[in-house]
């Protein structure tokens, strides 16, 4: 039997599943891996469904898999070509919602993964641990599994995320880690006046034109072995103030900072309090901060399971891949803290823009490589 | 024939002339006028009521004075303790939107000049060039009048303008010339793009911080013999960017800036247009710029005129007036040109605000000094 990833693809882009909408996309899922064998569980929390699936025997060696059927909405539809639900095929292209980030990834695994356990059934455990929701607010998605994962005592070993990885051509680079990314909301607080007397008010502008060009000019760090260079920027600036003559109360600013395994949320955060605390101090001008850490950066160091996935990769596209930790989250910053993780997926043409597409040759590359990185997985670990 | 000015000021707060409303302000002083023997001429242009009047003979030596009659919105009316149209007497107070700015003051003034006129009648002119738009953007007010008087061969030898000029106590303050005030919007121009990926975008946020906060920290002057120093106020800086994830592709700030006479619109606008080309190159950020000067700063130097006005005044209340160039703009700005010109009025007790209100016995003041500031030219110019 062979599992078709392209059809099992259209046939999930056909599922409504904007976040955090099941859409029929978990339902399908999990049909199919139990038909396969595998004992499922939904693992919904905070209103967001997740899928559990696993082959073979709780505690066995396991291989893991992460990903989301989730996908963001459609925008513009009527600027679309083809519909985004309908998961068409049009001159080597299957269109539509999630077509790259990330059904294509999930089918590509799952098929392989099917294939792999009744054709060369392993001495160990296969597991897929698919959330509905990467897209939104990640809180009760892959943790939610990870939890509930803890709890029951059910364990991965490795684990690998199918989002799409390669930037221009199939094979060119896989994820060894990421950037940490955090958010700071500043405040600035002085007191409002007439433009003609500034010395009767307070201006807060000043204050945060100095700390916001003072972050923005600094040079954080300038990479490390795996990562590229930490940046901080600065995404808005507010005041909101209509009259020229009026000196305003208050402003607000935002930064972004991406930053890599030289720092973590918490020095940063002391970073940002202490430059604020300077130019409070110059300016007379109450300053407030919050932060968010949405995820501290993370390596899984070069070793064999990026080893087994370059060399998978190689095999099928001729091409081997960079090891990178560029680019956006994912949720493999949760995944981490579980097992080694590393990150392998297809080109993602215009992710989350309209006519959202994938190559259908592509599907099946992935599916052939993810095939391939089981058969090795498990073969390495007999020889163990 | 006493004619009482407080009267006179009620009359005046009655008429709902909300900027760039007649409200029947101008009517009433055009009748009372008239009745006294001046010739009185409506000069309205583009929708702006504004009043000429002139007793005695064209081309006399003259006294002219400068006043206008709208008053700004209401505001909160449900937050006013007094009708803010009716004018009403309470503990001394008499309230109403424009009760200091300024129809006691051009209430004051007509009352003394028709009593001067009808009791002593001077060899000369006083002139009355009153305007429905100081308020508002003053572009067809105190300018009209003048453009008119220009082209009908109106002249005023001297101009005393009524706005409110003492801070805390009648009496303490005249103006004898005001700072020139300017805005200049900014706009600045990058490429949108993810916050993961700076380099692939241009953030236009650092170099608006660079800018503002060079500006904001740049000591234009010192003050000068009769100025204080020169302010920047940066207003508003603004984005507008509710995704953290995504570098903006356009920011905007506004600066507003208070200059003496070591400075001009020019000389300004030359040199925010070099710092903007300072830091457009050095950042690679677009910089566009607009200016708009309100007026220039200027001084009419203490000599006869402004000793005539403190004298008055000293007699009046037993206070010699600070000879001063503070504050926001007036329509001075406009008359300096025509001829010398100073201000002086009552204490502006919450100008624009809510209850705005007039101690009753400083319009009596008032219509005292400006009585005494009359005899005083006129008698000196006989005698000249
Ligand atoms: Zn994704
Ligand atoms: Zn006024």
């Amino acid at each position: 039997m062979t599992t078709d990833p392209v059809a099992l693809t259209q046939n999930l882009v056909r599922c409504p599943s904007v976040t955090p909408e099941e859409g029929g996309a978990l339902v399908l899922l999990e049909e199919m891996l139990s038909a396969a064998g595998f004992s499922c569980t939904r693992v919904d929390r905070g209103g967001v469904p997740n899928l559990f699936a696993r082959w073979g025997r709780k505690g066995a060696p396991s291989f893991g898999f992460n990903g989301h059927t989730d996908v963001v909405p459609v925008g513009d539809a009527a600027a679309w070509t083809h519909d985004p639900f309908g998961g068409e095929i049009a001159e080597g292209w299957l269109y539509g919602r999630g077509a790259t980030d990330m059904k294509s990834g999930v089918a590509a695994f799952a098929a392989a993964a099917v294939d792999f356990v009744i054709e060369t059934p392993p001495d160990g455990a296969v597991i897929l641990a698919i959330t509905g929701d990467e897209e939104g607010p990640s809180r009760d998605g892959t943790r939610a599994l990870l939890d509930w994962m803890d709890a029951e005592g059910e364990r991965m070993d490795v684990c690998l995320v199918g989002e799409p990885t390669c930037p221009e051509e199939m094979g060119d680079m896989m994820k060894i880690g990421r950037r940490g990314s955090m958010n700071a909301w500043f405040t600035f607080r002085g007191q409002q006046g007439h433009a003609a007397y500034p010395h009767r008010a307070k201006n807060p502008l000043p204050a945060m034109a100095r700390l916001m060009a003072d972050l923005a000019e600094t040079e954080l760090d300038r990479g490390t072995a795996h990562f590229d260079p930490s940046t901080l920027a600065v995404v808005t600036m507010d005041t909101g103030n209509q009259a020229t003559n009026v000196i305003p109360a208050e402003a607000r600013a935002t930064v972004n900072i991406r930053f890599n395994d030289s720092h973590s949320g918490a020095t940063l955060t002391a970073w940002l309090r202490r430059e604020a605390a300077r130019v409070s101090e110059a300016t007379g001008i109450e300053i407030g901060m919050e932060v968010k850490i949405s995820g501290e950066s993370f390596l899984t160091p070069p070793g064999p399971l990026s080893e087994l996935v370059a060399e998978a990769v190689a095999a099928e596209t001729g091409r081997r891949p960079v090891l990178s930790t560029s680019g956006g989250t994912s949720d493999a910053r949760f995944v981490k803290s579980h097992c080694p993780v590393v990150e392998f997926g297809l080109v993602g043409h215009r992710m989350h823009a309209v006519d959202e597409r994938v190559r259908v040759e592509q599907i099946g590359q992935l599916k052939a490589i993810y095939a391939r990185i089981l058969r090795g997985w498990f073969a390495a670990e007999e020889n163990s």
